[in-house]
């Protein structure tokens, strides 16, 4: 597959939660990295984007995926500060990584917001083991198509395990087994 | 990746729905093929398995996927012969394609369950481009892993094209645009 | 409130499921009478219609409102008789009292069906303890709006129990509760 | 009906938002009041207890039910203060009253909350047109059972209109119709 695109951009983060140590894409070369750039009162991520990322930190296994939020505020800098974000972080139990995007000078777009020159939030990033941008979307995706989009990067390795290790529900309601008739 | 599996069971189907020919595996060599073993009373085949592969349907391309729907009648075989599935393919506005699983002599297990040794309905089967068995699940796989499962395969291969196909929902409630605030 | 409005006609069926012995809305004075009238292959039905049926089963008492299916088959009358009735009520679990409409003599539209100028399927028939319709509706009604036709109903009446009676979820997911703190 | 219990407290806010001037119980006196005790930084609330009261605010008219929020901040009051609230209001764009409960001297429980001894948030109150409290709960409630509970009180009252400003959703999707078979 096609190598030619550019190294993502670094993440700058003034802060980080959930991780003892900041995070950088080039220490997770050799994994996919989803970056989930979010806002904490923006409805659209309490909704649907961080329960997405937490769903994805379920299915992909950590050695493949590494599933990182990115606190990027733009607007309303007063009252989502890093204070604000730990609360929502604590209050709605998420366990992976989070940065806090570096504010520019200005007050505005924050730095690793205008590197990628991000639309808004909520805004998927998708990196792959070598560290090429492969994907960069602004608002929705549903989870067909969110697997599908990381299930191929995922794959893009002669070493990947994850077909091996998949599980899945095995106690379904509803479905109809051949064992009850026999 | 390993290609060492067999050749997957050539479906046996007495009778086609949503198709002008009978189709085969061999045919459809080239692209993955989801198939999607169900029974029209089958509750967890009626919430979740068909309306899932719709979604397949609608995610990715007929070019790289092909979603078929088996119906695999095993037990009430009277209130569920091909009459009544007609009517709940034309009720359920189902589009893709559907077999009838050939009966047994003995009115028990039909043929292309038997050769897959399904363990029930909703089941659901992923072959590879070269016709290699790549799952055979029994109950439910969330949307996440399940386009996590597809997508692996359908870019298990030199010329695929999805990645650059991708469209996703532009006007996603709830998102915070930068936009607004310029 | 309001009592002149005409008895309810009274449910003509040709058979019964899930009871000893038939129903009549002439037994069940002095309950509300929730009939939801359906089709075992109308997507609506099964969907939203009959999943709604059981929680309303779930919610309300037994003493203070009556639950009942009634089969109405308007179309492909082939496919869904009695026997494949049984079997999808079996499937769905279904446990509240079901009528078979009675078929007319002409194959068309059944008895009950027509004496209530149903419209279609789902439809529900609310009955008030007096034996008055309150409500005829075709289509869907969402959980909160159906709640209130219910209750305005069950507490006509100066012995209703079921303020006293009320129960809810203690173990809420994502509630904030001040022991915590304390 | 039973009116002997006690009038509800009446609410003690330090401010308001999306409203004129301050509310109270007393001037919304034959009206059933539902006040809805929420934090923004509570999960349960944003997830469950909101989008249900946006939509109690739907279903029954401004003339027979008021639906009030009230921010009754308990912890972490650093970043829920008046100013984080508007945002929260406007990104989620509620259009309801919300009072905020004023503060207790020592910074612990605010004084409404203290008042109704709330155990945590989402809490339900629901006051009848009378004044009187008749529902005081902790944690979720699903639509069905509040639209009962609710209904209930909407009715106890030889004025109600309810019954006849009932409307519901004529295109529902899956219902069958008879009319396409003539």
């Amino acid at each position: 597959m096609n190598s030619n695109n550019p190294l993502a951009p670094e993440i700058e983060a003034s802060d980080w939660l959930n991780t003892d140590r900041p995070l950088s894409l080039a220490g997770l070369r050799g994994r996919v990295v989803v970056l989930h750039a979010f806002q904490m009162l923006c409805p659209g991520c309490v909704s649907h984007g961080l329960p997405q990322a937490r769903r994805i930190r379920e299915v992909f296994s950590e050695e493949d995926v590494a599933v990182i939020g990115l606190h990027t505020v733009f607007e309303h800098h007063d009252v989502m500060g890093a204070d604000a974000l730990r609360v929502f972080v604590h209050e709605y139990r998420i366990g992976f990584p989070v940065g806090i995007d570096k504010a520019a000078g200005n007050g505005g777009i924050p730095l690793t917001m205008q590197n990628y020159a991000l639309r808004g939030t909520p805004s998927l990033l998708l990196i792959d083991r070598r560290g090429h941008l492969r994907l960069n979307h602004f608002g929705r995706i549903d989870d067909l198509q969110m697997g599908a989009l990381i299930g191929q990067w995922v794959n893009d390795s002669a070493d990947s395990t994850s077909a091996s290790t998949f599980t899945a529900d095995d106690v379904a309601p509803g479905r109809c087994s051949v064992e009850r008739n026999s």
